[in-house]
């Protein structure tokens, strides 16, 4: 495994995330993953929603499996739109909403997502957002 | 564990469900879960419907989950909504119709979830918010 | 569905279990099936053990799915033995130590399961048994 | 939600375990969960095993399920045995091998869990152990 981002850097986004949700007013549930969709850090701030929990960390599997933010997917998953039902496919593991973001190392290439979830999808981007902005510079 | 919600009280609640379903006519499933989620006390009146077995469990859940009432979630899910496709995450234990209800402390925290299913939607919150009573007096 | 077991004495089963938990020192997860498989009531005891709330429910099906007390399953599935590897089967559904007995009819038709958990299976039986003479006398 | 366990605590614990798991030169992954067996923080090291990561939080879960470290569930699953063929149940969320311990508040109340994943059981259990001492006291 030659992981695309290190512990360090997702401690520095979930950081950064947090302070945002201080910020937001809104305690979240945040999550990094690799490359490979897999889980490298999470952290749920006291007093968030469970619900975000799950959600958080299939966030961040989504934008590194689409190579996007989860928010550019809501329109594509709609009735009658090219992805409609894609969120039963990958045993449930897509989320199709607002909430995760990218990360791209600086060639280009994925390096990884952050998933953020307990506020309103707008709120969730806008933290996950700032973690990415710690990790992209 | 230091469960918000004894069996006691979740006992209290299933009484006063019971009653009121009576009242409304439809024999419901009625399930109590904790802060935590994790179920305490369930009752399947005769008569009722199968399918709400494991459907007021999911609606119990879904309100502490998201900390809402679940018929407050049905508007936000819908096609071209915020949270359009969010009830295929967390393994398909999301329920985003009413009939699931919050129950909180004196504090305003959380303390646990009703979830009432068999009748029709408002009947099933009707029946919940009968058991909701019962514990906030 | 015409049930064989009404959710009275379902409750009826699940207060003598409570008080042979009481007696037994050790507070338990307790429910009760139909011959169908299908929850009737369930009881959380306050302080018992999460583990059991999925376990008793999973036993008290068990016994209605083998028609047999869920102790009597054990020597059966052990390696060599004629059912080793059922427990996962039936979408991991069984469970195949004691705790779980069955309940029948005046007629010797099975009428449902009671599933005790959280003590050792032989308390968990033990509790489970004091259940099925509440129920059949 | 009034969780028994903070982030920052949560926080400690991990950082605790992976001082010890660079100590045993085995890079681990590390979960804490709450007292209700949800997620609070997770900490993958860089060049851990990636088996490890849905391993370690399913041992922190079963040590609040169990109310007990994992490792003395092992001799209980064993052929033979009392719990053989547990594992199957709770739609395999158990482990039933050492790594994931207990954590108990001053009043003995299970508060929380911890389960660490990658290296052998007993390093495994070692590291998790260090992150209870930080816990604990």
């Amino acid at each position: 495994m030659s992981r695309q981002i290190t512990l360090e850097q997702a401690d520095t986004i979930i950081a950064a995330c947090k302070a945002e949700a201080v910020s937001v007013g809104q305690p979240m549930n945040i999550a990094v993953v690799d490359d490979g969709g897999n889980l490298v850090a999470f952290a749920s701030m006291d007093g968030t929603k469970l619900v975000g929990v799950d959600i958080s960390q299939k966030k961040a599997l989504s934008a590194v499996y689409f190579q996007a933010d989860t928010r550019d997917l809501a329109p594509l998953v709609q009735p009658g739109q090219p992805l409609y039902g894609i969120e039963s496919t990958t045993g449930g593991r897509l989320v199709v909403f607002g909430g995760g973001v990218l990360l791209t190392g600086s060639d280009g290439a994925v390096a990884g997502g952050v998933g953020v979830s307990a506020g309103t999808v707008d709120e969730d981007h806008q933290v996950a957002e700032a973690g990415r902005r710690a990790y992209q510079g």
